[in-house]
């Protein structure tokens, strides 16, 4: 076992930009259609980003252990996803994306049956991917500090 | 229906950081275990402050309909992973978060019955509680173009 833990944290308040702390670095979160003065990318596109960012990692590291060479790896994703839910207008859509599509495409000389299987094992190390793909546990905590009243 | 289209892009080079185009945006992922110099959160890091963010846009639009004043909202997430899977150490562990914890902390003079049903509903309702939590289809296209050959 080889736990890590990522641990983020943010204050948000009105009319404001939320800007979450990871680490020594700061997140800006956009509300672009509500909010657009407090620009930034929106929730859902750090959610592609960070998708994007795995599968390259992990694209990397297993051309690596199977000896390819890879000179770059162009990654796009999107996804679907009906705002009704998230409005709060009755539906019967999920919430969040419905689908997710990912086109990779690695300039390579390798064959491609040896891309395949590189794509393949890269799916199912990857986190992100795991995490979208597969049911994860989430704990949620509601901490309730009464305003102090100004006396 | 309200269906909205969500689309990133990214194209990776050895020893570039990859950056992420989401419109307008460029958002830069970093490989601080590998690569520290090239510096910036890591793809799952953007993965819990998007979850942040989303939480706290859903808290602000349904704290409106429910005419909950909140003065602010501390949100912290934190997720432990075993980096074994995604490193290519033979384990039975998923390659994700095992779990996410999230805590979240209104400062509000509402009663705590009220803030609970809040809290409920922004679960029931946020996108990216919806992608974690329950299974998302994942659709991954492999595109091989051979490397032009330099005559």
């Amino acid at each position: 076992m080889s736990l890590v833990t990522i641990k983020v944290s943010g204050n948000s308040k009105p009319n404001e930009q939320f800007v979450v702390k990871a680490g020594a670095f700061k997140i800006g979160i956009g509300e672009n259609q509500t909010k657009p003065e407090l620009n930034a990318p929106c929730p859902v596109e750090y959610i592609l980003a960070g998708f994007a960012g795995c599968l390259n990692i992990v694209g990397g590291l297993v051309a690596k252990e199977l000896n390819i060479e890879i000179k770059s790896i162009q990654i796009e994703l999107s996804g679907v996803l009906d705002v009704d839910k998230y409005l709060g207008t009755p539906t019967l859509e999920r919430a969040g994306f419905q689908t997710i599509e990912i086109t990779v495409t690695p300039i390579s000389d390798a064959p491609r049956e040896v891309l395949k299987k590189w794509i393949s094992i890269v799916e199912s190390r990857c986190p992100v991917y795991d995490n979208l793909f597969n049911h994860t546990p989430i704990l949620l905590n509601l901490v309730h500090e009464l305003q102090p009243e100004v006396v």
